[in-house]
């Protein structure tokens, strides 16, 4: 059973994942991510090496599975009152907070799995977290770009900056979501969008 | 000495980088990537494994700068006499090579490395083919959008897709290749541009 796909909850199954992954991120905060080993991530979470080498083949894919759980959104984006600041407002949380440290060593986990399962879950939490601003828009009969626009024009310039370069600055973002916006017509869009 | 800063053309150092790195091109054509170690390398390159891990560090920072040296475009973007044109030639080009298997492995070496040179030094590769692009246009007389533009637009949703989903199909690729081109005003622009 791959710990990605979620064991049954509260089961032994769940009390190990669980524990390997508050110990990963525990020896995360003490020591360099380079220096950590499964046998020191075991002896952490009191299991023995070999449950971890069964359930997640090679550290690369434990730090990619923590990683993920990481990534996963814990909160709704904020409700400005309208899509284009919605928009604007998760834009600017989502490039400050993956060109931090721990937001390129948790993308750069996730992109060094083999298994590219891991990419494809991190790309749907965006997906979703842009669905919840695209219904509120729809719900207040604002026009919207459809959800790949958003992805195309606004997430992936921001990520491919921080891959490939340097984290894209407010003023770029802000950009970024304009150039989104500008493809929901005029007449269809019953709010002021940003500059 | 790093070897991506290049060494002295001819000299002993620079044969010893072009051996190795000839070394693990052949390993990779004989072997499954997560297999090859270093002493393997070192046995075929005939070099000491200490050569290797003095120069490189690691294994993921050589891989990386081998990566980086097999992406280097080895070609002038084709002319077809008209930028639009040749905007949506490279990008398709581009989005066939960086998803198939060697390109996205060649991707994910020069991401896995802890120095962000590699991935700098291909977003310059990149720049520099839409650069090469731009010139012309700008020759014929042509609008053609900015660089950054070009890059957030076209090279940047190509490059998300391949690595946290599917890559972008040809019908796609151009959607993305007229919306950097919708920004050029129609004033300045002097050829039609892909629909």
């Amino acid at each position: 059973m791959a710990g990605r796909e979620g064991p049954r909850p509260g089961g032994r199954s769940a009390r190990v994942q669980a524990s390997v992954h508050a110990a990963v991120q525990a020896l995360m905060t003490r020591m360099e991510r380079a220096a950590i080993t499964i046998p020191a991530i075991a002896a952490e979470a009191g299991v023995t090496p070999s449950t971890i080498y069964r359930r997640w083949g090679d550290i690369q894919e434990l730090l990619a599975d923590v990683a993920v759980e990481r990534l996963k959104p814990d909160m709704v984006p904020i409700d400005t009152g309208n899509g284009g600041n919605d928009l604007l407002a998760w834009a600017e949380q989502y490039a400050e907070e993956m060109s931090s440290k721990p937001g390129r060593e948790m993308i750069r986990d996730v992109l060094a799995s083999q298994d590219g399962s891991g990419a494809y879950q991190c790309c749907n939490f965006t997906r979703q977290q842009i669905e919840v601003i695209t219904a509120r828009a729809q719900l207040r009969g604002e026009g919207f770009p459809d959800v790949d626009t958003v992805m195309d024009r606004v997430v992936s310039p921001i990520m491919y900056r921080i891959l490939f370069g340097e984290a894209p600055d407010a003023a770029h973002v802000a950009r970024l979501v304009a150039g989104a916006m500008e493809l929901v017509s005029p007449a269809r869009a019953s709010v002021d969008e940003p500059a």
